[in-house]
């Protein structure tokens, strides 16, 4: 390593340790039952539309885990919709979390690519026809009939770089993938 | 309408205004191009893997709309990962997300079938195999490989009708459209 690898290695950091990442992802090549997890969240009712959940559990190494402490969440529907708009709506939880993943991807994938992020901004808005979930046309579907995620990333890096960073972080995201492709979802009753 | 259906009518108050809904629904019928929402959240990264989001303004009803007040939400990986865990990950968002627009369907459709809640609980888990957004197996997908929701729910009902009740809900839940189904997500750089 010469002086201006080592200089321009020190000089990039955006807070994410990829030297943990690349370990952990050569333990779970070795282990690969350790890699499965499950993420989990509890709602409890409050009263007409409004619920809380909470989110600290979780399972991955083949143990129990838990986040350094409870995150509680309430949602809510607008006051438009005759609600008490006591949180945001489960919809923009969704968009929330689509956000949030692909941000914190352009991170890593920017921290392995050695490339200085100064700011990193994203709006994602969902196009929604309600005469779906009104029952007014089934037709219309009930959820998104598309979203649109526009990032504004300063960075140490050409507009090429960038887009690159944006594109490999879409492409390891797990929450686009849960918005682009079907996951099956069973409800029980018990 | 006699005594019995009064006492009836009365009881039941799951806090939701559903001749508001019917209301609503009877509007958007006559002018569908109102019933067009769009959703929002806005992302700012703030180090490694967290990031910080806002809910405020939607559009609806054919006019800019705003929440009571804007929702922030930290986002962040956990410890394991080599992260900070200065908030729920991006998929437990998701999960939050299920919960809640599967919860208060089952309000709105208790009350519409007349039925009074005394306590709703859900449990929403989901399964994710590691291997695939850290692409160590291409084979395995970044989202969830399946999402399982177990409702509690204390009524005045027959366990039949608390199962109609939830049979309904998803039927017309926005979320689990999305999770369920592809949507079609355009990710721009600017």
């Amino acid at each position: 390593m010469d002086m201006f690898d080592d200089v321009q290695t020190a000089a990039v950091d955006n807070g994410v340790n990829v030297e943990a990442l690349i370990s952990a992802r050569e333990a779970l090549t070795e282990a690969p039952e350790a890699a499965r997890f499950r993420w989990r969240s509890t709602c409890t009712w409050v009263n007409g539309t409004h619920s809380r959940s909470t989110v600290e559990e979780y399972f991955g190494l083949g143990a129990d885990q838990k986040h350094r402490t409870e995150f509680t969440f309430d949602a809510d529907h607008p006051e438009l919709f005759a609600s008490e708009d006591n949180g945001a709506t489960p919809v923009e939880f969704v968009l929330v979390g689509l956000g949030a993943c692909l941000t914190a991807g352009i991170a890593a994938v920017a921290q392995h690519r050695k490339i200085q992020l100064r700011s990193v901004t994203a709006t994602i808005e969902g196009g929604m026809d309600l005469q779906g979930i009104l029952g007014i046309d089934n037709e219309v579907r009930n959820g998104f009939d598309g979203i649109k995620v526009s990032f504004k990333v300063d960075a140490d890096a050409t507009p090429e770089e960038i887009r690159a960073l944006v594109a490999q972080s879409q492409k390891r995201s797990a929450v686009f993938d849960v918005v682009t492709n079907p996951t099956n979802v069973t409800v029980e009753v018990n």
